[in-house]
């Protein structure tokens, strides 16, 4: 069976494109070094192909069920979580007073890269645990964290986020949870969350549900929404639940599980607060602050997702590369003996184009996800001057690493598929899983209009648009640094034509802006994700063929080999994917008026 | 729950755009009325509505399994063959003498339309069989057709097409299967197949595949490929098969089933024949033409899946036309008011561009599959002196109406889930199975590679390249009859675009081909299949439009929203889709090497 990832690629991208090797000289990563990270990544690595890739397929075929009033997984989950649990991947990233190994958070984001590439279902409970941890060490109190975060970190208790409702999913301003304050400072939560993702299970002691709620007399809107810790079995002040049936319920019901196409070993649930008895919560922060507290752990979870849809393609494109060095078929278009030997597909130039433009969606899509975690390390310890810069940059991609890569790594999988043909269509073949998994990410997390909106109506204006003129700051600084590279001309070609067509386009836009009005301006909000997406990718995929440019000089054997792919695989994306920026480029230009003007009648 | 199709359009293409009505002028359709057709589609929808539409979920989730060496079904397919049968739908197309209706191909494709829409698994059964009897009916001998296709015209027996092999799918040269020559005449078959759809129930009587092998002796190659009539169940010369235990097995034995993403009412075997006994054939016709005759077969169901493509794609926009309307969510950018009711989400522009990308694809390829159809009609029944153009114009067509649709209701498809949001992605709404159903499109009856291939290496220079001019001279013709229409200058002048930058792209590969040699001519086909494909759809939209803008002047109410309805998607699929032609136009102009060249290695 092909491997889950490419652990080459992983060590491209993390020491020769990115200088993640010059971490351990700042103070927060000095007790660390090259062979740590590797390290780690070793023990990722096997952790995920024992105890996560053995039960991708199961737990797709047997989907979580109510079982004696229970969830049932298929076991091979708890034993996924357990060995997850003691190599300490739960607290890896965290801080070292909280018992973390303080990661990079490029070195955390390759680590969870094995356990989506090996099982995108099982993946989801740790990585919604460690969000949740994240979001209380932002904001919660010392007395929460101690309570309710540590045992995260631990990974005895596990987390959700509880945002949507059953009659507002995109639109939060409408949720109705509701928050009615105690007398002990508490809040007794009552309402209904639908589509929580690990929301009910049997692998952890306890769930740690971050609830968005209304207090009582809250204003209508955004402004009126808290967020709130509410666990499934009730805490006691000294942290303990105890044990089987000394556990007190917190009166977090679940009202149903929902039927996926795939993601099956996630749980998705439906769950009624405050049904039966209370359900108690307490308040994180200051009231009203809710959503702004939740978006910390959302920017995260939206790279988390890009990432995951990275790896789910990834995993199919070396699934569909083996067969294809495998399967013989056909001959030469110009070999006319029917005596000789069918060839392997891998030679036929429209299998190699599949095949490629896989290669080029997710080793681009994985470079994008690893420099947004990059940036994060700026952000945390990077010089203090350049950190207004890369906060801005990071905001202005994000809702790029989340979408690009969920509707690109679609694509690539349907390339996976149509190179495998009848087999990858079949159960016989894991292609046509990952294509069924992938296709939630454009979905969860903020849909692709969400991620469309907020780039071209809040992330590319924002600070005065300079977010946007550091993207192409570091665009054109990496198209100089690349000057005179052998090979690289059409790649730098195609990339210059791209920067200028899309940042011509947002400038006519943007300048239309105000007699556009906010709804026709954002007609075309999509335009400018798909336009910025490619031009991002195709950037991503200059700096790769830079890196690979300087060693193919002086590599050997296997290496040289990779780094000729590099080479083509981004001539691929220039000749191939750049191209097609500017019909969104000119659409968006154009602020094109046929789907504002539609009406519902004429449909 | 959403319908399933849209009468209405249905109409619109066949009397508006089409001129169906016209064809009883014909002798062939003499006793024929638009009435006739009308009674027939709506026949065709109550049978669809109710036998078909009521299980394709069940025969989703309950997929064909072996019990007690029997391949078991939902019982509900077995009632649908029934009112398929007494409806005498398997042999409308048929001539009267055999018991048919003698219905147009265009009528009957609209006719086969419900069904495909209703249910694509359980709608294949007859559409294999129907395509088996055609066959038939073009070559086998008349004893053949006595013995073999009467009973498939009945419905009493079911047919299939047995081509691909364990090793060879796309590469039918390489096929091994044996057919021996016994005393009598008849053959003994011996050898695997792979991927039969239909290979193996208990829907009918008996069973009739089609099968391609080799005769002992005969030459490598396609040259070598003879076709032969093998019954599941021995057939005694009076055409009587017995009943029960008295049924003979002619040794077709089941080896396995495959277990698909998606289609899974359709049972896909792997066959084994002349296991425990002999298998006994007759040869179809002349020895070695059977691919030949294979194809004129698969041209048929080339179109038959290109409509099944167009069909789930018009299923899962109507669901999320119907999701849209109904759900509230958000509100316009422009409303900063919390307290308003938030909007049904057809309000929200970029909604509107995901259903009306969705139907300018499925309406755009309806109009090309019945057009395709019309063809067809106008080779059969139409003035001889143009039934050559008409025949090199349709084998042109042939694989872009089977590829197109594939692959863009496969977009459109994605595009329904997305406006559903989580709960498209659920099996509580069909879009989810209709996105797995329809990912099998672009694989069965010739790959998107094959189409390419198809296009680009043989039909674009067939017969000096007459049906391209052919082509090109009725796109012009509708321009021309266009002129001064109201509302379609966009339209027109996108289109024109389009034509000049194919035309251009071809000429220029075409100029290269000798110099490029067989296989880099042929390694950008996929550019010609998208290129030439959208242009085509470009075309179908202007002619649609052209009818609208006809009788929008005179129309009324639902009518006149229909009208702009068509006006608004054809403007839709020119400014957002034909502008997408350039980038593979000069692709393919520019002969790129990147595929080509690409190695194994470096993968």
């Amino acid at each position: 069976m092909a491997p889950f990832l490419s652990r080459r690629d992983l060590q491209f991208q993390l020491y020769e494109v990115l200088d993640t090797a010059s971490l351990p000289s700042r103070p927060r990563f000095a007790e660390h070094s090259r062979e740590v990270y590797d390290d780690v990544l070793n023990l990722a690595y096997n952790v995920a192909d024992r105890y996560f890739a053995n039960h991708a397929r199961e737990a797709d075929l047997n989907e979580p069920h109510v079982e004696g009033g229970k969830v049932k997984l298929v076991p091979a989950a708890a034993e996924a979580m357990k060995a997850f649990r003691e190599a300490g991947f739960f607290s890896a990233h965290a801080d070292e007073e909280l018992g973390g190994l303080q990661l990079p958070n490029v070195v955390a984001q390759a680590m969870h890269a094995h356990f989506k590439a090996a099982n995108i279902g099982t993946s989801s409970y740790p990585f919604l645990t460690i969000g949740n941890a994240n979001l209380q060490r932002a904001f919660a109190s010392p007395e929460q964290q101690q309570k309710y975060m540590l045992p995260l970190l631990e990974g005895r208790w596990f987390g959700t986020m509880a945002l949507s409702e059953p009659h507002a999913g995109s639109g939060l301003a409408d949720i109705t949870t509701t928050a009615t304050p105690r007398e002990d400072g508490t809040y007794a939560i009552t309402g209904t969350k639908m589509w929580i993702s690990a929301g009910e299970h049997e692998l952890s002691e306890n769930i740690i549900h971050l609830v968005l709620a209304r207090i009582k007399g809250a204003p209508a809107g955004v402004k009126g929404i808290s967020l709130f810790i509410v666990p499934r079995y009730r805490v006691n002040e000294d942290g303990s639940i105890g044990q089987g049936a000394e556990k007190q319920s917190n009166n977090v019901v679940l009202a149903g599980l929902n039927h996926k196409m795939g993601y099956r070993g996630t749980t998705n649930t439906l769950l009624n607060f405050g049904e039966g008895g209370e359900t108690v919560g307490e308040l994180i922060g200051e009231p009203g602050r809710g959503l702004q507290y939740m978006f910390h752990m959302m920017n995260g979870a939206r790279i988390g997702v890009g990432m995951g849809a990275v790896m789910l393609g990834y995993a199919g494109y070396l699934a569909s590369l083996e067969y294809a060095r495998e399967r013989r078929q056909g001959r030469h278009a110009g070999n006319k003996d029917p005596q000789s030997e069918p060839v392997r597909i891998i030679e036929h130039a429209d299998v190699r184009r599949l095949l490629l433009r896989q290669k080029s969606i997710v080793e681009g899509g994985l470079a994008l996800g690893l420099y947004a975690a990059h940036l994060e390390d700026e952000l945390d310890t990077g010089p203090e001057e350049a950190r207004e810069d890369t906060a801005l940059l990071l905001d202005l991609l994000t809702p790029i690493v989340k979408s690009w890569p969920s509707k690109y790594s679609q694509e690539a999988l349907s390339d996976a598929i149509q190179v495998m043909g009848g087999a990858g269509y079949t159960r016989d073949a894991p292609v046509e899983m990952y294509y069924r998994d992938n296709r939630l990410n454009p979905i969860h997390e903020g849909t692709e209009g969400i991620q469309g909106n907020d780039l071209l109506g809040r992330k590319v204006t924002q600070a005065g648009g300079r977010g946007l003129n550091v993207l192409l700051g570091r665009i054109q600084a990496d198209l100089k640094a690349s000057q005179g590279l052998e090979g690289l001309d059409e790649i730098r070609a195609a990339l210059q034509t791209a920067v200028a067509q899309s940042s011509a386009a947002l400038q006519t836009i943007l300048g239309q802006a105000p007699d556009l009005g906010p709804d026709l301006f954002l007609a075309n909000a999509n335009s400018a994700l798909e336009m910025l997406g490619h031009t991002v990718i195709g950037w991503m995929w200059l700096r790769q063929a830079a890196a690979a440019a300087h060693q193919l000089p002086t590599a050997r054997g296997d290496d040289a080999d990779f780094y000729r792919g590099k080479l083509q695989a981004a001539r691929f994306f220039a000749a191939h994917e750049l191209p097609k920026v500017k019909a969104y480029a000119d659409l968006l230009a154009s602020a094109d008026r046929t789907t504002f003007e539609m009406q519902d009648t004429w449909f």
